[in-house]
C-alpha cells in the first residue's frame, strides 16, 4: 500500500508543475502538443511531416524525451527549428518537472510547442506535462486490440492517429473495432487514419491541427 | 532527488521478493521465462506457438500480466494449460510481489513457467520477476533503431527474438544494424529471427529453448 501513497505524492507534485507550464505557455501564447505512443509507432516521422507542412505559417519549437539517445532530436533539428533534448536516464516517461526545466532552454517565441514523449503506451499517460492536447499514435502492426488493453493511455487522448494504414493490406487489423472500442473508452477523442510513410491522411491531420490552434484561446 | 531514493527502496524490496521466487521455483524444479516487449510485438502469439510445440513433452504453466483485460490469458487458456491472470490496474510492469502472489495460485507441478509481462519496452526491464531467462521480443515494424533507444531493456535480455520478419520485404529495416547494436550493448544476448505468423525461425527458437532447459541445473 505504501507504493500508492508515494505515487500519489509524485503525481500531486507533477500536477503543480504542469499547472506552472500551462501558465507560462498561456502567457507566451504557445499551443503545446504532447505526442505519446509505443516505440516505433511513428511519432518522430509524423512530427517531422507536421513540422514540414506547418513551419512556413507557424513558428514551432520541439522538446524530445528519450531514455538515452538524441536520435529523434537530431532528425528534427535538421528541419531548422529550435530543439531541446531531455534524456530521462532510463525513466519511462516525461514528467512536468523535466518539461519545466526544458522550457528554460527552448525558444518560446513560437506558436506551437511539440513535446515528443518517451516511447511507451503506459506511463506517459499518468504524467500531465502541461500540454494543451494529447496526441496518441497507434500503428497498425501493433494490433487492433490495443485500445482496451491500454485504456489509461487512450483515455487521456484528445486525438488518436492510426498510423501505418498502408500496412492494412498485409495485416489482419479491424479499424472499425478500434474506433468502436475508442468510443467506449473515450467518446470525446477524435480519430484520424494516416500513413506517415505514404502520405495518406496527413492533409486531414494538418487541417485538424490548424483548426485546433485557430479555435484555441491562446493565439 | 527524493524520487531516486523511493525507487531504490522499491527495487530493494523487489529484489528480495525475486529471490524468494527463485527459491520456490528451484525447489519445484520449474524453469521460468519472462517475456517482455512493446505492445503488439507478438508476445502472446509467440507464447501460443511455443506452448503448442512443447506441451506434449513439457508441463507448462502461464502467468499473464496485463493492465486491465484478460484477453491474452483467455487465448492461452484455450491451449489447456494452467493460467493465472495478474491485472496491474494501470501499473506499467509486473513486479516480483505480484508474481509471488500469482505463484500461490498457479500450478507449479510444471517444467516451464511462462510469465508474460505488461507490453512496455521500458519499465518491466527494471523489475526482476525471478525468472531464469528474460526473452525480449522486438518486431520489425517498430524500427531498427530500438536497441540503442531502449538500452535498459536490451541490456537485461538473455535472448532477443526479432519477430515479424515476414514484413522485412515491405519495410526499411536493417537486421545487421540491430545485431551490431545488440552486440555493443549486450554481447551475451542471443538473437533469433522469427515470423510467428508464418512460422519462419520458430523451430530454431524451440530447439534453443529445449537446450536452455536441458542445460539448466533445475530439471
Amino acid at each position: 500500500m505504501k507504493r500508492v501513497v508515494v505515487e500519489k505524492k509524485i503525481l500531486e507534485r507533477n500536477d503543480e508543475s504542469a499547472k506552472k507550464i500551462r501558465e507560462i505557455l498561456k502567457n507566451k501564447g504557445v499551443f503545446a502538443l504532447n505526442f505519446m505512443a509505443s516505440p516505433g509507432a511513428g511519432k518522430t516521422t509524423i512530427i517531422e511531416k507536421t513540422i514540414e507542412a506547418l513551419k512556413d505559417n507557424y513558428r514551432i519549437s520541439y522538446i524530445d524525451g528519450d531514455l538515452d539517445t538524441d536520435r529523434d532530436a537530431s532528425r528534427i533539428k535538421k528541419l531548422g527549428i529550435d530543439v531541446v533534448q531531455i534524456n530521462t536516464s532510463g525513466a519511462c516517461h516525461l514528467d512536468a518537472d523535466m518539461v519545466l526545466k526544458a522550457l528554460k532552454q527552448v525558444s518560446l517565441d513560437c506558436d506551437i510547442l511539440i513535446i515528443e514523449n518517451v516511447g511507451n503506451l503506459v506511463c506517459p499517460a499518468t504524467f500531465d506535462v502541461g500540454a494543451n492536447k494529447n496526441v496518441v499514435i497507434l500503428s497498425v502492426p501493433e494490433g487492433d486490440d490495443k485500445v482496451k488493453k491500454y485504456p489509461v493511455m487512450f483515455n487521456v487522448a484528445d486525438v488518436v492517429l492510426l498510423n501505418k494504414i498502408d500496412l492494412l493490406k498485409f495485416l489482419d487489423f479491424d479499424v472499425e473495432k478500434v474506433k468502436k472500442e475508442l468510443k467506449e473508452i473515450n467518446p470525446d477523442a477524435d480519430f484520424i487514419e494516416v500513413s506517415a510513410k505514404e502520405g495518406y491522411g496527413l492533409d486531414r491531420w494538418f487541417e485538424y491541427l490548424k483548426n485546433l490552434i485557430a479555435n484555441s484561446s491562446l493565439l
